[in-house]
């Protein structure tokens, strides 16, 4: 089993993530994501036709991409995702609002900061409505997190594990957390577990 | 139980169509969107803080936001969301991809269509951006599809249902499907299913 990914992806982070919590390991291939190595013909025929990283390889070829696929595949079984079927619910609710309603908004300005894009006032204009709708959901999550240590029951699950990967690197896409101590104390809590792995640059 | 949604929503419609296939039935209580009746402080205090349909309540008065977790948890124990671990990450897999790599994409046009939006400078360069990133996905169901019935296994899961609405109704954005014929009979092949509910509007 291989895990392909790139070395600051943050969705292939909380593959590795998700692994040190559970005690396991993976053997990980980097790709160069921005020099264009996930948009080869070999990558795209190969591995994900949608040019993304995280992809799992299975032992008999079989490849499975999506953070979020991967992350339930090795979950399953697991504390990290009970059986109770409304828990799993809301377990997948918060990961698919992770990808819809979150991640988007809070990577894209990192990326262009990263990647040193020119602010065009297009880009100004855009950056406007990705910071309005970033706080919102930080907002969501904010208000979701008052009088609880985790998303979904007592203890964490791969909703947190999820959720964590990009409000923990924000800020360095120029998001402030100062507002959400809900969010930092949450934050700090899955910092704690024992197995954690520190985002990619922040070790 | 009862369902929140709204009349035109796409994510409302992928769970009642899966109920329809699966010959079920559910409450619905439509709201205006538009309107902003699911931005109220009722509905954001009890529904969803998200300020998003479709949400089940459940008969305990549990809410669970986010189309994919309702379809997973209609569809869980029944042959949209076969057993078989590998089967259902590769679901999983491609409900994600819906919702990050081709939701926004396909809807964005067709919701400023409906709603009269003012296309400005910044929003017609988003258009352009907006455009390529759907004709690239919808190209990854295209490619996907070749040789295939459906996207996962041999009949229809709740990723296909997932998949299904936007496609269906991305003309009215402006998309054209004509160098996408897989995507095109399997829109058809989805269609032809007893129980089939039509997207709004579409009647």
């Amino acid at each position: 089993m291989r895990l392909h990914s790139a070395p600051k992806s943050g969705n292939g982070y909380k593959v590795r993530l998700l692994l040190g919590l559970m005690g396991e390991g993976v053997e990980v291939i980097d790709y160069n994501t921005r020099g264009g190595e996930t948009h080869s013909p070999g990558f795209l025929g190969n591995v994900n036709p949608d040019g993304r990283v995280p992809v799992l390889e299975l032992d008999d070829g079989t490849t499975l991409p999506e953070s979020g696929a991967i992350m339930l595949f090795f979950a399953e079984g697991t504390p990290y995702l009970p059986g109770d079927r409304v828990e799993r619910a809301q377990i997948f609710r918060w990961m698919f609002f992770e990808q819809y309603s979150l991640l988007l908004y809070l990577s894209r300005p990192r990326l262009w900061k990263m990647w040193e894009v020119e602010i065009t006032e297009v880009r100004e204009a855009q950056l406007a409505e990705i910071f309005e709708q970033g706080y919102r959901a930080l907002g969501v999550m904010e208000r979701h997190l008052e009088g609880r240590e985790f998303f979904v029951g007592e203890r964490p699950t791969v909703a947190d594990v999820a959720l964590y990967a990009y409000p923990r690197v924000c800020d360095e896409g120029g998001y402030e957390l100062g507002d959400y101590p809900n969010v930092r104390a949450w934050l700090e809590r899955v910092e704690a577990l024992p197995g954690y792995v520190p985002p990619p640059g922040r070790a």
